[in-house]
């Protein structure tokens, strides 16, 4: 429903961006994409074919099999649009093919009229007629959902002069026909791989943008961040993506009108992706994270680009179907989710995410990764370069302190999902109680450890900045970082749901958020060292009680 | 970002809606817009505004705040749109009005014109300059994100002509005008109120519309469904809306083009909402589901109209802004999402939810009710109509039995989140294991059940149709249904994420789905009644040695 057309967009920008940089002797071809009234009605197609007639994507040819019915009947139940205007609109080349969808002559034709317009994506308007030819089928709705029924197969077949009594029936000049033209195949992909490493130049950039990856030793770019110093999680992936772009040659960054709020601006030196710089790595999505997300995909699935691409994360939420086809599909995108809690201040609840964490977490093959600081925002980044599949990335819109510990463990420790920040007083005595943080909680963590600690407890602190990677982990490991028996206080600025799962307890925020400036959110929701150390108080309190008790 | 248009659009209908069955005496007006860049970047302005086309909504008028300006910069780096091209391809009245922001008889002429336009919605392209008159800061991107500073605010108040050493200043024919309009408004609101009852006719109706409300005793109506027969909830739900909407007066319901499959279909009797048929209670929303959900919103929002709207459960992701936002502002809605897991059969992962419940029910304020059967679906619906905010129903696609149980118990215990359906052999007895089952997996927990009597293991059996409604039931209650010690196994084909919360052990699926019939789907995958029944006696297994060695 739409993402497939979305997808074509975004394979016709890694086309032209792979062609631009590898020359047309190594990169030339096509994306030629078949969309119906589905597609066209979704919105994620307003928002993609936007996109493609600003950038002027020439490569880009959509045939729009134009049958006028959708599951419910004509699609006029639902629609008066009028398509040619409105791709007009968009600045594409648009043709009424008419009603030639059995004459190959004229659909070549069309097709040529298509790949002819090197400025801008075509659209060829094909008048057809679902079911044709069968009798009691043709331009009914029953075409579109049912089976046509051994009847009406039959009588179908006949009229098509097949013989009615065979299920499967080739005729002989098909396989003729297909055994030639992957015979021509062959050969023109022989004769590519022959040319293709003197026209790349240089073979260890082509393979890298192939492979979505780096150049060898690309993470040695990686910055330090001193501890001590404050800084949002969304400010130091910039700085990890900027200081490793050049290394990573198929990158291709963006956002959706949010390129230096979310940490995607490669830098003025970047070229805008463009018809006139076609090898930009700098792309404007526009106010369309769906499209964005879906765009992504297809720039992924084709090969040669590591998108990246960034919005607030509550507008995730608009970009949700794209993200699911990636996680389903393993594309290998990364985004960069900021702005990623009631502290992001005043834009209110509108903009402040709650439950989105949880619902990224429940999706399968979905990587997310909500890092501590800039020290795990640099692991995170180098985890999703170097990982298959999508990653998403949580990143704080305030400043966080930069912290001694990560330093030191956050290279490992993120890659297992969790790990042990602060042991407690003596590492090999266990503590009691294990606060868990992720994001920007972690560091509440820590001073809660540090109240608790005159106290005589022993807080051990846990940075847990994804349950993907430390799900995949072995028990030994987890059990290592999470000792069973031990209690286990969870904090995040996120909703409670799902914590259940490695907490006995949390600090959360089960209700929408408010307007106010971001500390002044954290600190009323109890997102507060004091409020995380009293908690712990209580819950061993409680505890204790218990066992005495029992 | 769209939602407000997309919500006029909705509230458009409900005007023309109420018009249509209560007379213009009682309801008469105009829905006004202003929207931005953003808004028309967005894919669901592109929904939105081919449906509000399509349906002809001549009391629509939009003005679109064309200032060039949005957070990246001029728009032009994302965007080369002809709007007044797209919005004419949708059938709309688009008129330039140049650069009159500051013409207030300009605008108001430009208004009336978008007024007198009674027959399609009106788009009025105004040029603006954002931050004008303020000299450094107009047409800036700067005047969209950032303050605009004390020095920059002193000079641009000298050249309104305003006093620059008065936070607040308000000349004093400004309370004067509007105290002068609010005696207007109350006069005309008096004189709507004295008229209005002579003008609706029926009175209960009028009420009942504008309370989103069934007539009293309305629930009189619904359906009795015979133990042992076999209905889909999705067919169960249909039969309800059907048999109750003549006694729920603002009813209007309608499918993202799947009318017949979502149980929407109010009957052939029923009139399609459109511009001729402007009292329709089915409404046709294309295959537009963020639209969809954003519109209903504006119908609930308006008021005067219950909106019902269907789709298959996996593409409320492409509605999940909407539906977020719906909770946020409590729209009164209701959600038929269908073809609710990988029961659904061929058309494959894509079409299969995995992780949407779990989404659903860790968004604040949506109420998620997932019913077992026929009977658990009437009571659901009941809840549904009764209850402020809005609801959704994950219904099946296919047949479940209606259960003996559920005839006597569900209408209470629906409205509890879950309740007790078969207690184990003897009442006063704690059980050995309690099953908890939702939607079509509660029939495999009564199997297990039976399977398991034999062999003298008690299996309490817990329908548990809605999380958000046993949250709200006293510990008390809670405690009753899951007591508290007793080994406890969800049953559910979705995602685990969030079942710590009420079991020790599941029978969920962590991967997305297959292509196959949903039957093998469903044994594949583990849900049957024997693999319940033997994960069951694993767990009694597990518990028993641990107690052993203890």
């Amino acid at each position: 429903m739409g993402q497939g057309f979305a997808n074509g967009v975004g394979m016709a920008v890694a086309e032209r961006f792979l062609r631009a940089h590898f020359g047309p002797e190594a990169i030339d071809h096509h994306v030629f994409v078949i969309c119906g009234d589905g597609d066209l009605m979704e919105g994620v197609s307003h928002e993609a074919a936007s996109l493609a007639g600003h950038l002027g994507l020439g490569r880009l040819v959509c045939v729009f099999d134009d049958n006028h019915i959708t599951i419910d009947g004509p699609t006029d139940l639902a629609c008066s649009d009028d398509v040619v205007k409105r791709f007009e609109s968009y600045g594409w080349h648009v043709e009424r093919l008419g009603e030639v969808a059995n004459d190959l002559d004229a659909l070549e034709a069309g097709l040529r009229r298509g790949i002819a317009e090197a400025d801008r994506p075509s659209l060829l308007v094909l008048r057809s007629h679902i079911g044709w030819p069968s009798p009691h089928r043709t331009d009914t709705k029953e075409a579109h959902g049912d089976l046509l029924g051994a009847e009406e197969i039959r009588v179908t077949k006949a009229l098509l002069g097949l013989p009615v009594d065979q299920d499967f029936y080739v005729p002989d000049e098909v396989p003729a026909f297909y055994a030639e033209r992957a015979r021509r195949g062959r050969a023109a992909r022989e004769a590519w791989e022959e040319r293709q490493p003197a026209a790349v130049g240089d073979r260890d950039r082509f393979e890298a943008c192939l492979g979505g990856r780096g150049l060898d030793g690309w993470a040695d770019s990686l910055p330090s961040f001193e501890a001590g110093t404050k800084l949002a999680t969304r400010k130091a992936i910039n700085k990890c993506l900027t200081a490793t772009s050049a290394q990573i040659p198929g990158l291709l960054a963006g956002a959706g009108d949010l390129t230096g709020n979310t940490g995607v601006d490669l830098g003025a030196g970047a070229e805008v992706q463009s018809h006139a710089h076609p090898g930009g790595r700098q792309l404007h999505f526009g106010i369309r994270e769906h499209a964005m997300a879906a765009a992504m995909n297809g720039m992924a699935l084709h090969g040669g680009v590591l998108p990246v691409g960034g919005t607030f994360f509550v507008f995730s939420d608009y970009a949700r179907a794209a993200v699911r086809l990636a996680a389903l599909s393993q594309a290998h995108v990364v985004y960069f989710f900021t702005h990623d809690s009631v502290g992001l201040g005043e834009d209110g609840p509108t903009h402040q995410p709650i439950e989105q964490l949880a619902s990224l977490r429940a999706m399968p093959g979905l990587r997310v990764i909500r890092p501590a600081d800039a020290n795990e925002t640099a692991a995170a980044w180098r985890i999703a370069v170097d990982s298959d599949g999508p990653t998403a990335l949580i990143l704080s819109r305030q400043d966080l302190p930069v912290l001694a510990e990560t330093s030191v463990l956050a290279a490992e420790g993120v890659g297992r999902g969790a790990y042990v920040l602060l042991s407690g007083r003596d590492a090999s005595a266990p503590p009691d109680i294990v606060l868990i943080g992720t994001g920007s909680e972690v560091q509440l963590c820590l001073g809660a450890a540090r109240l608790l600690e005159p106290e005589g407890i022993v807080a051990r602190v846990v940075s847990f900045p994804s349950w993907d990677l430390f799900a995949a982990e072995q028990t030994g490991y987890r059990d290592d970082v999470l000792p069973p028996g031990i209690l286990r206080l969870a904090v995040e600025a996120a909703a409670s749901f799902g914590w259940e799962r490695y907490a006995d307890a949390t600090v959360t925020i089960d209700r929408f958020g408010a307007s106010a400036p971001g500390s002044v959110n954290m600190e009323k929701f109890g997102f507060t060292a004091d409020h995380v150390a009293q908690k712990a108080r209580e819950l061993l309190g409680t505890r204790a009680r218990q066992l005495g008790e029992s």
